[in-house]
């Protein structure tokens, strides 16, 4: 049966994680929130999982269906999917780094969205422009930095070579890491460039994923929904000027 | 061999939500950074954990060593210290379930600790003492009823009773759902009563589990770091003001 992936269906956001580890692999899903209303289809569907009675209905999605299996929280879908799909190492040990690394994306993606939202998720951006030009101005200087260099050194620090985060083989938190990047590269083009220029394996990684066929296939497609203003990582240009 | 936990000395902080489940467990565990400095003690050990060779240090503390295996990620933590302390069901859709659970508790903590710093760590509060007044009203007007209330329909969903949160045993997020709301109690006692008010299973989780011989006896202890204004729950009165 078809994996049911539940999430807003116009942004990339959070469930973009998840989408990109079932394209890579191939697997058969459904975007559901993305199809017309219907049984089991469209908003609706989304609406009736978050406020229905499953008693293991997530706080937020994204969220994963698999038969009577309900999964919630990015990184636990990822970890949940990772063996399924062929995504991680069949070592425990390597399994459990991979989960880590996932949740370390997790935490680099709140702040990056806190950038242009510091204040209040409820309110616009132009609501809280100004502070969100403050903390965009940490994130560049300092956080953005931080995060990139760790994961060079964690590739650079990887026994089993230099390729992939963990382990010899492509995981989710390779294509997490793609995403992340391509994210900062959206919002933050002139900052992305400049911290990438000194993260040599990084930047190897996601140009190796980008030419995947099968994923590259699916990056040129209509499922692919384009990053925005909408979304976690978005593009303006004050919060990419450089520090005064 | 004793766990050893790698965490800040002076603040309670996420390495807590570890302290929590190795103390009602009554687990042999080192406290590593709140030792002498020393061989593999102290704050030079934690800061080699973090700087020298480990192909698997963390990107922050906590960070837990278990032998050969190191793990980060307070939520990562908890996950490979559940089965071993007895702190999550044997079920395996309900331990993912308490990962979950575990996951969103974790969100809520970045969200607490960002009403007093919406810009930067980087910054003194003092320095950001305006915006933290406006991310602290939201806060309190809708993310911490909402965290709040949906671990509340999750008590009252749980197929098991409506005692602990995942499976018909405390688990370590119940554990973890204890900390957060003695946090809350500290840094917005004000709004933290309103909202409780309003969730009598989670009050009375939290209740039971401060009475537990073992864990009471922590709490009465010099173990039990307090909380202060260092640490991610402050409390500063004019955060937790009436909305005006």
């Amino acid at each position: 049966m078809a994996y049911q992936l539940y999430y807003w269906p116009t942004i990339p956001g959070r469930g973009e994680f998840v989408r990109l580890a079932l394209e890579y692999a191939g697997a058969d899903y459904v975007d559901v929130a993305r199809e017309p209303d219907g049984a089991g289809f469209g908003m609706q569907a989304m609406n009736e999982l978050l406020e229905g009675e499953d008693a293991h209905a997530p706080f937020a999605v994204p969220c994963l269906r698999d038969g009577d299996v309900t999964v919630g929280q990015t990184a636990a879908i990822l970890m949940y999917l990772g063996p399924r799909l062929g995504l991680v190492a069949s070592d425990e040990a390597i399994r459990l780094w991979t989960h880590q690394l996932q949740l370390t994306i997790a935490d680099a993606v709140v702040e990056a969205h806190d950038t242009h939202h510091p204040i209040s998720s409820n309110l616009y951006y132009e609501d809280q422009r100004t502070e969100a030009m403050q903390r965009a101005a940490d994130f560049r200087a300092t956080r953005m930095p931080l995060f990139l260099n760790w994961f060079e050194r964690v590739l650079v620090r990887n026994p089993a070579g230099g390729h992939w985060l963990a382990g010899s083989d492509i995981s989710y938190a390779d294509l997490s890491l793609f995403q992340f990047v391509s994210g900062l590269r959206y919002a933050f083009p002139r900052r992305a460039a400049q911290v990438l220029a000194d993260t040599p394996r990084v930047n190897a990684l996601c140009a190796s994923i980008a030419t995947h066929p099968r994923l590259a296939a699916y990056l040129a497609s209509a499922r692919r929904l384009p990053f925005s203003e909408e979304g976690i990582f978005r593009h303006y240009p004050e919060l990419d000027e450089p520090d005064s």
